[in-house]
């Protein structure tokens, strides 16, 4: 069995309509199909070695050696990969992230995708794209979007089989910016993984998703037609239902901070003013400004003098996930 | 013809579930019944006298001479006096608020509530307690709430004659105290009764709506139980259910300011420390604070300390509307 180190890159991405809540928990086959753009310079490099002298998996990550939940959580990954590829030996994970981990940037979402495509090449198993997005949403529901480029949509399906994410359009279809104003840089409470098992205990769930395949027809035809004030439009209301939900879940889960509406109530009046921005926040409190590129530079100045924004990111449309090294 | 001149008082009320979207709007019957607790020494002030010398009807307001929509706001309610009545007399009418209007405490409800009974009186009509709730319920949906005493359910009812309020219990059955923290005076972008129709724009209120006898169910119990965590629970539940609602209503609302979601985080850190607190906020930006008395000062030297707070203002279970003089 031939085995080698392999180094994968994955961009985080954030939803413009979210996945929130599943019908297969096991499986991460979500209760509705969403549509993210992958955000460049945002991402997880992930190296991964399957070697027969390691007694059990190793995971680092930022620096620092992980036991308990995380370790178990990538094990449960390479265990996927190892029945794939016959393999039986432990492996070594190193991962970076270039951004804050748990700050309402989808950090796993780019970690399991990268996960998925080092793994799985370290493995020398040839999988095509569906077969990564498939294999990484195992790991991270999420984490299925950041396998293709550009504007990305996953379709829910039913079983394994038929849910994974494709590329509606490449990075260079449109040119829109996300420029993510940090509002806080504490761990989150509740992390989305076991905020999705809560989804149906609010009566708003079923009414959310329900709706959903409305949504996701505006928001396609949105960014094929490159139609700023549509996809602003449902972009928000998509977010406003998913933070509806949470808010409304048994327990509830507020993810907002004071700062968090500062920026929703200025991206709201900036907009009425003429400005092409909208909102959306993923689970923690940190927004993320969507706006047509000639206005980034302006929408980052003006959320640079709102109080309580501790840093702004910004991230234009991001490629597929990739591979930047082996040996 | 006999008439004079008469003085009637009455208390807002804060809502523990709440009233938002009607099946009749021109009638004011609610989508769902609603339960609240009216604030004692938070009233409205008013006087009416139907007098055969004026030309048309006169309204002031907190010292200010009113014309256009809150006038005709006001004879729109005169009407429906004059022609039980049989009267012809146009009215003068003056009324003052002790609280700030339009900012999430029901002005409305205890203006509406307090012109009802002075005016059916001025006009020599005997209407018992639910008919006079019905006949304010026609001016302001929650008005109706603030004519019985206490704690009061609206029955949602079908039609004009069934959809009026009833006291639960009367205002010394619970020492709760309601420490309302003001947020802003600023005057709110949309009333609510501007908000009232959008309610079924939003893909949630059916679901909210559908899930309200449970909650009222829960909710009444609580309160003839004096259980605060049921009550706690249920209050915090329904008031993210219509705020959910409103934000993703068509065009999407969101009340809350930055300094609503500071006390709504506080209260919930207060209640895990043991504190007997709980939140809840009508259409605007003010958080209305339910606690135990016994911990009333505690709360407010609390929510004195939080940053954005302007000011609080604490109200104790209050009596039914009032004549407080005629002549």
């Amino acid at each position: 069995m031939s085995t080698h180190t392999v180094t994968a890159q994955s961009c985080a991405n954030i939803a413009f309509i979210k996945y929130w809540g599943n019908r297969d928990h096991e499986l991460r086959i979500p209760s509705n199909g969403s549509i993210s753009m992958n955000l460049g310079g945002l991402y997880t490099h992930t190296r991964v070695t399957f070697d027969p002298g390691l007694r059990c998996d190793e995971l680092v990550l930022d620096g620092q050696i992980q036991a308990g939940a995380p370790l178990e959580r990538v094990s449960a990954m390479l265990d996927r990969v190892r029945r794939l590829a016959g393999l039986a030996y432990n492996a070594s994970v190193q991962s970076s992230n270039n951004f804050p981990m748990g700050v309402g940037i989808a950090s796993s979402a780019s970690a399991f995708a990268a996960l998925s495509l080092a793994a799985s090449r370290a493995a020398d198993l040839a999988l095509d794209e569906a077969g990564l997005s498939r294999l990484a949403r195992t790991g991270s529901g999420s984490a299925c979007r950041s396998v293709p480029g550009g504007f990305v949509e996953w379709r829910a399906g039913n079983r394994h089989e038929d849910s994974y994410a494709y590329s509606l359009a490449p990075p260079e279809h449109w040119a829109l910016v996300d420029c993510v104003a940090i509002v806080s840089r504490e761990h989150k409470s509740t992390g989305s993984s076991e905020g999705h098992p809560l989804a149906y205990t609010s009566p708003f769930q079923t009414a959310r998703v329900d709706d959903a395949p409305r949504r996701l027809g505006i928001c396609r035809q949105a960014i094929l037609d490159r139609d700023f004030d549509a996809l602003a439009d449902i972009v928000e209301l998509d977010n406003n239902l998913m933070h509806g939900v949470i808010m409304t879940s048994s327990p509830r889960i507020l993810y907002w901070q004071p700062a968090t509406l500062t920026v929703m109530h200025a991206v709201t009046r900036w907009r009425t003013e003429g400005l092409p921005v909208c909102y959306t926040i993923d689970a923690g409190p940190n927004v993320h400004v969507i706006c047509r590129a000639p206005f980034a530079s302006e929408v980052a100045e003006r959320l640079k003098t709102l109080p309580g924004i501790e840093a702004i990111l910004t991230a234009t449309p991001g490629g597929p996930a990739q591979i930047i090294n082996e040996d």
